[in-house]
Formats: C-alpha cells, sequence, structure tokens
C-alpha cells in the first residue's frame, strides 16, 4: 500500500511536482511539462531528497524525447549535461541521469526511448519502495519480537518519509507501514531544531497519512521517556560506518542516550547504500558546522542579540552501544556489531 | 562584586526598571516615580521572575510614601492591597509587601518609614546577593574538587540569573561568578525551546557581562558532550523534593542524562525556598502541559500546518541519580541522597 502523500506523480503524461518550498502552510503541485521545467524544480529546490531530485532527473529526459521526438544521441548528451547541472553535487541524480545516457547509447532510434525512460523512472521509484518496505517489515518483526501486535506509541526525529525519498521512507516509512498494519497508536515527532524539518515536515506527513501524532521539543525527551508514554524510537542515517555507528540529524545521538537510559528501544533505518565500511568509528566521521543564523535568527528577525553566536553542527554521532538495532533492506542488524553488520550489509 | 546587568536600579530617588518585553533586541529602562509605575510594571510584565517582582513591590511602596508623605496606614495598607493585585499569584509580592505592612504598623507616624522602606529594599537584595554567592562558592569548591584551578567550558539551560532574581542568580549566577573568578573558558547557552529563555535571555546576560558563549539547539547536548567540549553543567530549579528529584525547565532532565552517560558533572543550583520535602519523591510534582502553540508558531505566524498539534510540558523531573550535587545557600548536597538533603536544607 503506497503513500496517501506523493511529492511526485506522472499523469496523462505530465509530471506533477509537489512544491515543498511552500509546505507545510500551502499544498501546490507544479505541472512540469518540459525538461526547462524539470531543471528550474531542481534547481529552485521545488523537490528535495537525494532519491527524489534523481526521479525528478529521469522524468526530466522522458519528457524532452516526449517533446523532442527526433532528436539524435550527441542532442540527448547535451540534454542530460544540462540537467545535471541544476545541482551539480547531487549524486543520485548524476547517478540517474547517467544511467538513461547509457540507455540513450544502446538505441538506433532515440524516438522508441521515450517510453523505455517512462518505464525505467517508474521502475526506479517502485524499487526504492520495495526497499523501503523491506525496512520497515524488518522493523516491524522487531517490534513484535518486543511487544507482540498490539498498537505503539512511537517516536521519532528529523525528517525521513516520502518528501524526502518520493516513495515512503526509512524511519517515517517504518512508521507509515506500521499505521498501515493498524499497530501505531500515536507518534512523537521531535520537532528537530534549528531547521524543525519536524514540525513542518513530518508533521504534515503524518496529518495527510492520518496517523495520530503531537509534535515536541527536542528537550521534551526524558519528559516523554519517564512518563512511559514511549515504546519504540525511529531514526534515519546519513551514513552508518562498520562499527555501526551512525551519524544523523543533530539531536538523534542525544535521544539515543535518553532511550538507552529508559530501556526503551531505539533504532536506525537506512538503507544499504548509507553504509561506509571503510570508516571503523564514528569518530572518523566530520561533522557539518553550518550557519549560526539558523540558531539565531526566524525567517530573517533575530531571536538572540545581534552580537550574540552559535554553534550549529548539523549531524552528531550515535554511538552503536545506544542504537538497539539497523534495519536496511537487507535485514535486522541486532545486535549491532561488526560482525552482524558485514554479515548483513554482505560486504 | 556584582553584576554588570542590573534590571532593577534605585538612583537619585527614582526606580529604573530594565524593559525586559524588548530584550535582547533593545535594552530600555522605564522610569518609575509612582506607586502606579510599579503597579503597571508588574502587570505589564517590564519585570520578571519572583524575587525581582517582589523586589519592584517593596519599592512601589517606598515611592507611594515618598509621594504621599501624609497617608495614614488604612491608606497605606489600601496601597499596599492594590500593589499586589498588580499580580495576585505572585507569592514572593505578596510576601515582601505583606513585611512592609508590618513595618508600617509599628511606626506611629508613617512619613518615618520611607527611608526604612528603601533600606529594606536595599537589605533584601542585598540579602539575596549574599545567598546566590553563597551558592556559587560551594559550586566553585565543588569545581575544584574534580578540575583544580583551571578555566572551564561550562553549559547551561533556559534563564536563571539577573534578569530573574534582580541580583547575580541561581545557575548563571554559579557562572558569572566563576567568571569574575576567571575560572570560566566559554559557556554553551541552550536555546531552550519552547520559549527560548537561553537565546533571549541567557545569551543578552552574557553577553553584558563579557563571557565568551555561544547558543546551541537541545538536541547538541551529545555533540558537545561526545567531543569533550563541556566540563560541568548548571541548571536552576523549580521545586527540589525529598530525595533530592528536580523539577526545572523541559529539557534539563534530558541534559542530565546525556551529562550522565558521558560522566560530566551536572549540578543543580536553588536557594533553600525551592525545596518542598513534603514530597518524597519526583513522581509526586504534577507538570504542567502549557499552550501548544508556543511550539506550533513562532510570533503568531504558523511554523506546522494549522492542523498539527504539539505536546508541550514546561517542566521535566531530573532523577537525583543523575545529579552530581544540589548548591544551595547552605551548602553542597553531593551526594544526592535524602540524608543529605536533610542535613543541608535542615529540617
Amino acid at each position: 500500500m503506497k503513500n496517501v502523500l506523493q511529492p511526485l506523480k506522472y499523469e496523462r503524461e505530465v509530471l506533477m511536482l509537489l512544491d515543498q518550498r511552500l509546505l507545510p502552510l500551502e499544498e501546490v503541485y507544479i505541472t512540469a511539462k518540459t525538461i526547462e521545467d524539470c531543471f528550474r524544480a531542481i534547481q529552485d529546490m521545488v523537490v528535495r531528497g537525494a532519491p527524489l531530485i534523481g526521479f525528478t532527473g529521469i522524468w526530466g529526459l522522458a519528457l524532452y524525447l516526449k517533446n523532442n521526438p527526433k532528436v539524435v544521441l550527441p542532442q540527448f548528451e547535451q540534454a542530460a549535461e544540462y540537467l545535471k547541472s541544476a545541482r551539480p553535487t547531487a549524486v543520485n541524480l548524476a547517478y540517474e541521469i547517467d544511467r538513461c545516457v547509457v540507455m540513450a547509447r544502446k538505441e538506433t532510434h532515440l524516438n522508441a526511448l521515450y517510453p523505455k525512460l517512462v518505464e525505467f523512472a517508474q521502475k526506479e521509484m517502485n524499487n526504492l519502495y520495495e526497499k523501503n518496505l523491506a525496512m520497515a517489515k524488518f522493523a516491524e518483526a522487531e517490534l513484535t519480537k518486543i511487544y507482540g501486535d498490539r498498537p505503539l506509541n512511537l517516536m521519532t526525529i528529523c525528517n525521513t518519509g516520502t518528501l524526502a525519498c518520493g516513495v515512503l521512507g526509512t524511519a517515517l516509512g517504518v512508521i507509515v507501514h506500521l499505521h498501515q498494519q493498524k499497530k501505531v497508536k500515536s507518534v512523537y515527532a521531535s520537532e528537530t531544531r534549528p531547521y524543525l524539518q519536524g514540525s513542518r515536515l513530518t508533521s504534515f506527513e503524518l496529518i495527510k497519512e492520518g496517523i495520530d501524532h503531537e509534535i515536541v521539543v527536542e528537550g521534551a525527551a526524558s519528559y516523554l521517556m519517564r512518563n512511559k508514554m514511549v515504546d519504540a524510537i525511529f531514526a534515519g542515517a546519513d551514513r552508518i560506518v562498520e562499527n555501526g555507528d551512525t551519524a544523523n540529524k543533530v539531536g538523534t545521538s542525544s535521544l539515543s542516550i535518553i532511550a538507552k537510559h529508559y530501556g526503551i528501544p531505539f533504532f536506525i533505518v537506512a538503507p544499504v547504500s548509507s553504509f561506509d565500511l571503510e570508516m571503523k568509528t564514528g569518530d572518523e566521521i566530520e561533522i557539518e558546522l553550518r550557519d549560526p543564523n539558523e540558531i539565531l535568527k526566524y525567517k530573517g528577525a533575530h531571536i538572540a542579540h545581534p552580537d550574540a553566536k552559535a554553534l550549529n553542527p548539523s549531524f552528531d554521532v550515535t554511538d552503536h552501544s545506544c542504537i538497539t538495532g539497523i534495519l536496511c533492506e537487507n535485514g535486522a542488524i541486532n545486535p549491532v556489531t561488526v560482525e552482524n553488520v558485514r554479515k548483513v550489509v554482505g560486504v
């Protein structure tokens, strides 16, 4: 069962993109009919999240062929380079577009490629959905081991759902899947300062999926767990290293320590592609410091005194000892050990 | 050595009150020349914090006598009731005003009372300063036991300084005192969502006192401590019960658990008047739930979707097992046990 909320839809040969810049207050779809429309949607952040940007790239090339059925390979390759330049640092975008170019090079006549690209885009989205669903089912099995089949109170941080992935998602995908299985009582969405992805995006997704939830400040984690209001916590990952140490949005590590203190299961949900087994421990992960104004101001207006300074680490490292299990499309890593990471990830 | 920042000053028979509603962007003193000026300053939240409101009450009655040297006792008592009604739930306000009335009842001629009230107000502020300083010195001794005399990196949450107390303050008072002793390297001020007292007020006080600091989001606590950037943490208290469990601003308990995980000393700083030994454990403390809009909106504008809900516990309970020591004007409670609480608090 798919999500109610779809940030990307292809209907009657027109691409519909949810304008994520306007969320959560306005829900407006932008109609993309040309490669230029897709370029602008990527560049102007109408779409966000690595997988969703990649999918938009494939659809952009499909629309290019639909509108220009007589192009030849050099023109197509030029269009591909143009589209990649919309977000040069987006690895997924380049990856998906390069695969389209490989497909193009195998065609005698490019006009045969349009339906194949449409199919490819849909297949890529379905593949990711199947991977996300596999993670969610492994998570479901972990919870059943602990709690049986009773509906649970869950907690999450940041935004890791369909708005980022285009399909189900990782940690939030688990919650949506469990809700579809009638195993969710309620959700606490951590607001996720400073950028407020929990308040703005996760809460919006939960509203759309019809899942009971309340937003809480990060500081409320101990209040909730001391009062036995949380049964399990799910978070995503930006990078997981060999011993299971995990870099994710700042606040994740704090949450995991509080969960461990109260004996509450804490899970990381991430695809195999998030693992970096070249790194032995989380100490090797460099943490990006972002603009202090994300903390000092709100929408341009000062919160703090103009002379105030802030330290804004964007991520933190969750120690493997505070993680109950890591769910990827290959299975559950539980307990989190080097051996289990290598066994499940398969390298 | 007093604070650089003074939210209440009495100069040339005029009361000067820092308008805390305009902080941290504007630093404006309101001139209070009459009891009505003091009434409005209390009612309109120009002044905040229980002790500071109490002091403003005494000064209000002093100004009343200065402006009306011929009043008799019934008029003075009426003025006292009027001033109490500016904030009927403020215990400190009623307490200080009632003591002024007791003084008035001992006078044959009330015109002798004006200089005595001025002296009383100054004495009460000095008394609180001496108590705050005593706590700070006990804190200093605790740190010296652990770290010797080297300058330290400290962390605090919410606002517990001179803006709330009128004088030095509790947890932030410790930091200001240590800075005056040249024992502070740098401070991390937790922004304290949802009401942002850390960003708005604590950072402002630290700027005024010339103390190096950075504001951080609550979620960054584990990042800081994992990277050994914090030597000790100081927080205030709204209520401390017999076993040392402490209610304070939401986020305090989360911070204490993370500190315990990393083995970093975590101290509570509060006057004897904050202890409630009728309660045996923190489980008996009722936690106030405040307006969800503090989380859902910023200055009236929606952050989250209009249908979103939030849970906004204003306080949390820090378990005594996560507190290294409690500092009050009588001494240090360390380790935190029922016996030590009773011994130091003296009941």
